[in-house]
């Protein structure tokens, strides 16, 4: 059993937390991960506030283990989803793209278990003083929108533990394997957060399409694009091929603003479009291999994890 | 001690490479990285042949301990280089930036170790089947030259680890700390190639104020440049806002060659020129806090090791 203090903060087997990502994180998924050890989180910033309180149900009676909800405060209606969190009697909220002064202390003061996303130790600070109860620092490698730091996994967990004092910290980016976790450990971190394996996963809901292109995308599968926009990390498809043909063209903020156009993320995630839509996926794509359920893929992490602090000791120092 | 298929190869105590960066690895730094149980390398890309000949006689004066020659296959008169260090009886060679079948094969027919230096697992395999003994993956975050993939230290090592079999494989990039030396030992790795830390340091001939701005630079000291051109990771100077201007405004690989110009690695590192030099460093230098011994600095990455290690079994899996 891994033991953190993650895992007991938020009260559950294994510290590894399913990332709450827009259009592919429901109910389905956030259970599979929370009844096999893990904290599944509901990704809320693509759902209305009614959608979530329904998601929050039906997670309900898919599970009686912990679960969260991801919360992106510049997505619409944050204090509605904010406020269906507390009507609710949702016991963890990661809060994420925004300001975490915002919310952390009505969530807190509800009895809610509060962390807070950041992209650098900067911001890992500011998400203290906020009063949160952990922080998820997500470096480069990381599928979505990410920091203009562009500081990578590797950098950021021990500048973040530094920032951070003994706070619960989990690692997120480019997490695929029991291996990146063990090195996430190592790092200083409690846990991690991850994604894109999830989202290769029998019981996500994200377009079979996309699963596919996951298992598919090799080492130069996904594409660090919009830097002066909205940074983010997308499978390299037509789509993308596109934004990042602007970016090297110098296109201003608002050009990559309007080729990105509304809902390219639904046409992707749910739609299966390659042609028109993106696809959210970290550079730890490159490792997935096989669509799994949620059990074999926790299981497969857990004994990864095992394996990577066999390999520090016999690599490394006795 | 570190035992580890890396150390093994090359003979020595601990499985850590000083990279043999341009203009700032010389033999007093390679001498002493080996005498203190590394490896150190001379960086001849930025030597005459005439000159690594005088840097390898004079490393042999400061240690009996092995040591090697890093050679950039794309920097001026590589085969003279190679024959240089044939005839001189270096031991260890490590290729970069280029092909691995150039020299491989005549290195080791003279009994040369040879290691490859590379970006990617594509290229790793490349490197394997030119007959390598070892290959280095170096990510997005290390200073210097890197490679178009931006793939980071966290996710390339597990894929380089796949893509080479048992073949002894060192991490490089953003390594600055032993918690980072454990967490390449989870990922795979059997040991690690150090650059920006090892400038650092009180052995190392660059310019003060280059060691200086190493300890300044925080978590956005350093920039990623010129992808167009020859993608560089560089301390965020006058000139790095230049290039990086350049780049935001879509500028052509020959504008940004143009505005590059000759001589800002040596106006950088050896003249300490910080409006017009570029100063190669990666993104651990926010994890250096002060300018050390080569001595200090190994103790620091062993007993940093073992605390990794640690942590990788406390918070970690029992």
């Amino acid at each position: 059993m891994l033991k953190s203090s993650v895992s007991k903060l938020f009260n559950i087997k294994y510290p590894i937390i399913q990332g709450g990502m827009a259009h592919v994180s429901r109910a389905e998924l956030a259970a599979a991960v929370s009844n096999a050890g893990g904290l599944g989180l509901l990704g809320s910033s693509s759902m209305t506030p009614e959608e979530l309180k329904e998601e929050i149900q039906q997670t309900r009676k898919l599970t009686s283990k912990p679960f969260g909800v991801n919360i992106a405060i510049m997505s619409p209606e944050p204090e509605a989803k904010v406020d269906i969190c507390i009507n609710g009697k949702v016991g963890i909220v990661f809060t994420a793209a925004g300001n975490p002064k915002l919310y952390t202390k009505k969530l807190k003061d509800a009895g809610i278990k509060v962390a807070h996303v950041v992209p650098s130790a900067r911001l890992a600070e500011k998400a203290v003083q906020a009063g949160v109860d952990a922080v998820v620092c997500e470096g480069f490698e990381a599928g979505g929108h990410d920091g203009i730091e562009e500081l990578t996994t590797l950098t950021l967990v021990p500048l973040v533990r530094r920032a951070v004092g003994n706070l619960p910290l989990m690692a997120a980016g480019g997490i695929s394997a029991g291996s990146q976790i063990a090195a996430a450990l190592a790092l200083g971190a409690d846990g991690v957060q991850i994604g894109t394996l999830f989202i290769a996963t029998k019981e996500c809901s994200a377009h079979s399409l996309f699963k596919q292109k996951i298992i598919e995308a090799n080492e130069t599968g996904t594409v660090f694009v919009a830097r002066k926009y909205r940074p983010q990390r997308i499978l390299r498809n037509p789509f993308a091929e596109k934004i990042a043909e602007l970016d090297a063209k110098g296109a201003s903020a608002d050009e990559i603003r309007n080729a990105y156009g509304p809902e390219r993320g639904r046409k992707g995630a749910i739609e299966g479009d390659w042609e028109n839509g993106y696809f959210n996926c970290g550079q730890g794509a490159a490792l997935i291999t096989e669509i799994k359920s949620i059990a074999e893929v926790m299981e497969s992490l857990v004994s990864g994890v095992r394996n990577g602090a066999k390999l520090v000791s016999l690599r490394g120092m006795k």
